[in-house]
C-alpha cells in the first residue's frame, strides 16, 4: 500500500475512496524548498493541483536510490508546473484529469463571452452605485457573429457546440489537429482567425510558441465588424492559460478602442496585483476560478483517486502523460 | 401620408424608411399630463418604448371626431403600457415587434445565470478590489441540473434550446401553451417547476396572475440539490417583468441560503434606487437592458416601420395586437 502526499488539496470523498482501497493520505502542503530538501522521499506518490512547482530540481530531490515518488497526479489539467521530461528520465509516472473540468471551463468560458458583450460586471457594479446606466450599456448579440477558437481540445469543441446553439459562427486553429466536427471551420494559419473573427476565445497551453499570441499585430486585424454586418467590435475572452494574451497590448487595444472587450480568468502573474486592465470597463476579470466548481473538484477527485489506484496495482495507469 | 410621433427613440436607418415612404416622423418625448391635454391630436400614429405610458386617459385624449391617432406602435414587446380595450374600443390598431429582441434576451438570460452560478460580478468586483477570491469563488455547473422556464413563449424557447445544449433538463409552466418541443416537458402546476428545479428563469407576462409569483412559498419548495446530485443551491434569473419576483421575499431567501444566487435585470420600481438585494453579493443586476443591444434596436425600428408602412397602406397590419 502506497503513501501518498496531496499537497494543494483533494475532495473528501476521493481521500475515502483511497484510504478504502488500503492507501494512507497525507494532506500537508510542502514549498518548494522543503521538496528540494527532500521532503517528498518518504512518498510513494504526490497528488497536486497548481500551486506546487515541480520543476527538474524538485522531481529529482524527490526519488533515491532507496525509493521516493513514483507517480505524480495533477488534479487538473495544466500540467505546465511539472517537469515531464525529467519525471520521464527518473521513472515516474505522470497523470492528470484531463476531462474532469471540461464543463465547468465551458460555461464560464461562455459567461465570461456573454458578460462582455452586455457589460453584466459594469451593470452591476453601477446598479451597487446607485446608478441606473440603461443607455450606456448598450451591448451587442453573440448570435450571427464569428468565435475563434485558439486551440482546438476537449473545451474549445464543448465551447464550439454551445456556441454554434446561439447561432455563431465557429472557425479554430490548433497545429495538432486537422479534423473538426460539422461546422467548425479549421484553419492552417492563426492570423486568419484574427481576420476573420469578432470574438476569440483562447483554449490552448502556455509554450514558447503561445506566449503572447495574441499581441498588438493580431488585435489590429480583427474585423470589428460582425458576419451580420453589425458594428459589434472586438472581443476576446482567456479562461485557459495566463500569458498567452499579452495584457499590456490588450490594455492599450481597450484604450483605442480597437478591443471592444476582454475577459480574463487566467492572467500573466496570479495573484493579479496591480493591472493596467483594471482602468477599463471594457475588461473584466476572474481568479482563475475556471475548474473551481462543486462537480469538476467532485470529478477531479474522484477520478485522480481511481488513477492512483490503477497504478499501484497495475504499476502503470491508462492516460499517463509519459 | 401619415405624421408619426415617435416619443422614446427610434433607429435611424427606420425614420429613414419611413421618411422614404413620404411619412413625416417627429421625434419628441410627450409627459402623461401633455398628452392627456391633447398633444398627440395632431398625429396619426405614435410610436413608443416602455417610457411612454398610454393608459385609458391618454388613449381617449389622443383621438377625437376630427382625427387622431389610429395606430400605437409598441417598438419592443411589452405593452403593459398600453390600454388595449380602451385602444380597440377607439379604433386604433396596435402592434409590438415581438421578435425583435428574442435573440438579446435569450442570450443576457444565459449570461447572467452563469453569471450567477460562478459568482462573475464578485469575482471582477474582487478583483478590482485588489483581492484574489480564488477561494471564496467556488461555483457549481448547469449542465446536468434541471432548468424551469416560468412562461413558454418565444424567450423561453429560445433559452431551453440552449440550455438543453449546456446539458440542462428543461421544464416549462405556461397555461397558454399545451404543446413544447421535444426535450422540454410541459407541467399544469407551476408549483411543480419550483419543486423538481434548482434553476428557475422567469418569461411571463406582469399581470395578476404573475404578480409576485415567485414568493417566499415558492422559493422554500425548490430542492437546492441538483438532478446529478450536487448541492448546487437555488438559482432564480428574471430578465422578462419587474413584479414577478417578489424581491423582499427573494432578498430574505438570499439572507437564509435557501436562495444561492438571483439576478434581475428587471425590477418593482425602475429605475432600482434603495434596495435590500444589493447588500447580497449573491444577489447581481442590471438596470432593464435585456432588449439593449445593436442588433435588437435596429431589427426593432425597421420591423416598426414596416409595420407602420403596412397599416397606412392597407388600413390594417398583419400582427395586430387587437
Amino acid at each position: 500500500m502506497a503513501r501518498i502526499a496531496v499537497t494543494d488539496g483533494m475532495s473528501d470523498e476521493a481521500i475515502e475512496i483511497l484510504e478504502n482501497a488500503g492507501h494512507e493520505v497525507v494532506l500537508r502542503h510542502y514549498e518548494s524548498e522543503e521538496i528540494a530538501n527532500g521532503s517528498l522521499l518518504e512518498f510513494d506518490a504526490v497528488v497536486i493541483r497548481s500551486a506546487t512547482k515541480l520543476p527538474s530540481e524538485q522531481i529529482s530531490s524527490s526519488v533515491s536510490e532507496d525509493g521516493g515518488i513514483r507517480f505524480i497526479g495533477r488534479a487538473g489539467v495544466g500540467v505546465d508546473n511539472i517537469d515531464i521530461a525529467e519525471a520521464t528520465k527518473k521513472g515516474i509516472t505522470v497523470c492528470n484529469t484531463p476531462g474532469a473540468s471540461t464543463r465547468s471551463v465551458v460555461e464560464l468560458t461562455i459567461g465570461h463571452l456573454i458578460a462582455s458583450t452586455r457589460h453584466i460586471a459594469t451593470a452591476d457594479r453601477t446598479l451597487r452605485n446607485g446608478k441606473w446606466a440603461k443607455k450606456q450599456l448598450r451591448g451587442s448579440e453573440i448570435g450571427g457573429k464569428r468565435l475563434g477558437l485558439i486551440g482546438f481540445g476537449r473545451i474549445a469543441r464543448g465551447v464550439a457546440s454551445v456556441a454554434s446553439s446561439f447561432g455563431m459562427e465557429v472557425h479554430a486553429f490548433d497545429p495538432f489537429v486537422d479534423e473538426a466536427p460539422e461546422g467548425v471551420q479549421l484553419h492552417d494559419d492563426v492570423d486568419e482567425i484574427f481576420r476573420l473573427c469578432t470574438h476569440i476565445s483562447v483554449h490552448c497551453n502556455l509554450n514558447e510558441q503561445t506566449r503572447n499570441l495574441v499581441n498588438s499585430e493580431r488585435i489590429s486585424m480583427m474585423p470589428g465588424i460582425g458576419l451580420d454586418g453589425i458594428e459589434c467590435g472586438n472581443h476576446i475572452v482567456n479562461c485557459a492559460r495566463g500569458g498567452v494574451v499579452h495584457e499590456s497590448a490588450a490594455s492599450m487595444a481597450l484604450e483605442s478602442g480597437q478591443l471592444t472587450s476582454l475577459a480574463l480568468d487566467v492572467f500573466e502573474v496570479e495573484p493579479l496585483a496591480e493591472s493596467d486592465l483594471l482602468r477599463h470597463d471594457s475588461f473584466h476579470g476572474s481568479p482563475h476560478i475556471a475548474a473551481s466548481t462543486l462537480e469538476a473538484q467532485a470529478r477531479i477527485g474522484t477520478e485522480m483517486a481511481g488513477l492512483i489506484i490503477e497504478y499501484f496495482e497495475t504499476g502503470s495507469c491508462n492516460n499517463s502523460l509519459n
